[in-house]
């Protein structure tokens, strides 16, 4: 399938091939168009196919998105292609939409709000049948009002919005805290800190709760002073969050659960400056069993999120939603399970010989 | 600026906006292209631009896109968004277009080429204005020639093709392999094996070309049989070859540099399998200091190739090609250095403490 004519200087037009069948444009695209295809004689079509190929002449998609309003391309908005759960929900989705014959197109928002509003103008311009956004903070309830009030399908991935009219796939994220406060109690941890996420994702906000609910089920302390909150998902906020943290009040607690993987990395970061070790002095639990989350110094104890999974469900709701617009919105949580590794160990432990074990895949899903 | 108007159940248009404002549809048109805006009064364009905004009109950039040939978005084509050095080379894209209002859209095409047709399909059906491409291999040649065929400008970024009339940012692979290369040697190394990249990528080929080069350069024997060829940049391909490579001559080198650091974590796992250490039994660099490399055990020494800079080049390249068509293509070759980490070491010393070492920034760029 030539994407055009060998060494023609434009691509070929359905009037170029109207020309040179001498026949009137209406009939190539008769011709060119399945479902038109009977009103033209036999020996025609295959004259014009046969001229159209040789021309290599492409339909204009575009042109046909304008009348059908349908392009069979989805848009895809995430808010920072380089956090690493971006990459296998990417994927996920590709998957499951490839299968179905969509394209997919990404955009990336750059935590940027002026960003997002362009990205979409511009995924909303190329007509797209749909968008999934993996960027849902609280303060995008007034932007999915928009989007739902001009008919667009859409569904989010995981970070849900406050409005529950709108599809989204996300993980347990009570359990995810939940998994991790049980992993840490019996180790035998009491005082437990918490890097939490921003309470303007369902992410911060669900696992901060979890967290509370996990100490109270236990009858341990909930303590808010043990608890930092991150305004971002990056390795230096993370640091800089647990660093105050621990200035405050090292000593007091003996292992953190971090909200994700990265801000775990961070409390490695602030935990290297203060002079002290991990596990040694403090246990770390992430979230999101991040790529080589097993090959980090010490190797990272997390709970492991199918990010694959997440994708290919969010798919799944949004193809619901192009077959039948009127389906009632639904959240799917996809379930994560703890991976212990050289992280975590019992308080007071010295620290491990060389940082690494073999992971002890504990599957604790519910 | 809304996206649609609140509660309307579908975009205004530019219809609806004259009819409101009793004019004709070519003034509201003529008012808010400012390129035509003098030839309607002041008094009108100010009435039809309250109306247009009061029903959250947008103009449809698709149907002037159609007019114009001219969408102001960008296709960016990539093998695999989960390949840790793709986020920052779109980010030096999204960063350097953004800058000059374009919008990217991204295309991941999973290495697949049937796939990487269908995205370009779609990208053109959107009406790019042009394309960067980070997915060449020497099988791109045809597809390459088609796009230029049509018109289409386009830029390569980090991996070059063989056509050189293509604008490509690439880093100087050569070089890379040279610094890995006197890295080693100044350690002592006589021996050095190669895991190299695929052939049919600029970068798996200059790099086994420069590390040849290097090792003749100082005398050192240039032996093929230390030499193994991975077909993809994974981890796992990285593993797989270099495990052959140690089953067949293991303790007849002392040093190994791998194309990339995927391919050096997979070193890694293959000396952890044969039960032999790093840096001890045999030092390991890698190439490109992806994220988080400081923190693998032991942390990896490696050639570090800026790749935001990377992508700006790229888009500076393509934004040429934009206000111009008719430059000549170019190729900017972008500078890497060394980061000396705990992976190397002289020959046979013992691993070190606990893998990890602050790391040394040698900087020697050309």
């Amino acid at each position: 399938m030539p994407l055009g004519g060998e060494g023609a200087p434009r691509p070929a037009t359905l009037r170029d091939v109207a020309e040179l069948a001498q026949v009137h444009p209406s009939t190539v695209s008769r011709v060119l168009n399945s479902a038109a295809r009977s009103r033209v004689t036999a020996a025609t079509a295959v004259r014009i196919r046969a001229i159209a190929s040789e021309l290599g002449y492409q339909p204009n998609l575009m042109a046909r998105g304008l009348r059908t309003r349908r392009t069979r391309s989805v848009g895809v908005i995430v808010t920072d292609i380089s956090n690493p759960v971006i990459p296998p929900i990417v994927r996920g989705i590709e998957r499951r939409l490839g299968d179905e014959g969509y394209t997919v197109l990404l955009a990336n928002t750059d935590h940027s709000a002026r960003r997002e509003r362009r990205q979409l103008e511009a995924m909303r311009a190329k007509l797209v049948d749909g968008l999934i956004m993996a960027t849902a903070t609280r303060e995008h309830d007034a932007l999915l009002a928009e989007l739902r009030a001009m008919a667009m399908p859409v569904v989010l991935v995981n970070r849900a919005a406050e409005d529950d009219g709108i599809s989204a796939a996300v993980p347990d994220d009570g359990f995810c805290a939940e998994l991790a406060v049980a992993h840490l109690a019996q180790l035998g941890h009491e005082r437990i800190a918490h890097v939490a996420g921003s309470p303007s994702t369902t992410t911060g906000l669900r696992r901060r709760r979890g967290f509370e609910a996990a100490l109270a089920r236990r009858g341990l302390r909930v303590d808010p002073e043990l608890v930092t909150t991150s305004e971002r998902y990056t390795l230096e906020e993370g640091a800089r969050c647990f660093g105050e943290l621990l200035a405050r009040r090292a000593g007091e607690f003996t292992a953190v659960f971090a909200a994700n993987d990265l801000l775990a990395l961070g409390c490695y970061e602030a935990l290297e400056r203060a002079g002290l070790d991990c596990p040694g002095s403090v246990s770390v639990v992430g979230c999101n069993d991040m790529p080589f989350a097993d090959r980090f110094t010490p190797s990272l104890s997390t709970i492991h999120i199918p990010h694959l999974e997440l994708g290919r469900s969010a798919a799944e709701l949004l193809l619901e939603r192009l077959e039948d617009p009127a389906q009632p919105a639904r959240q799917v949580l996809v379930a994560p399970r703890l991976v212990a590794r050289a992280s975590s160990a019992r308080p007071g432990s010295a620290a491990a010989a060389c940082g690494r074990r073999p992971t002890s895949d504990a599957r604790m899903g519910p």
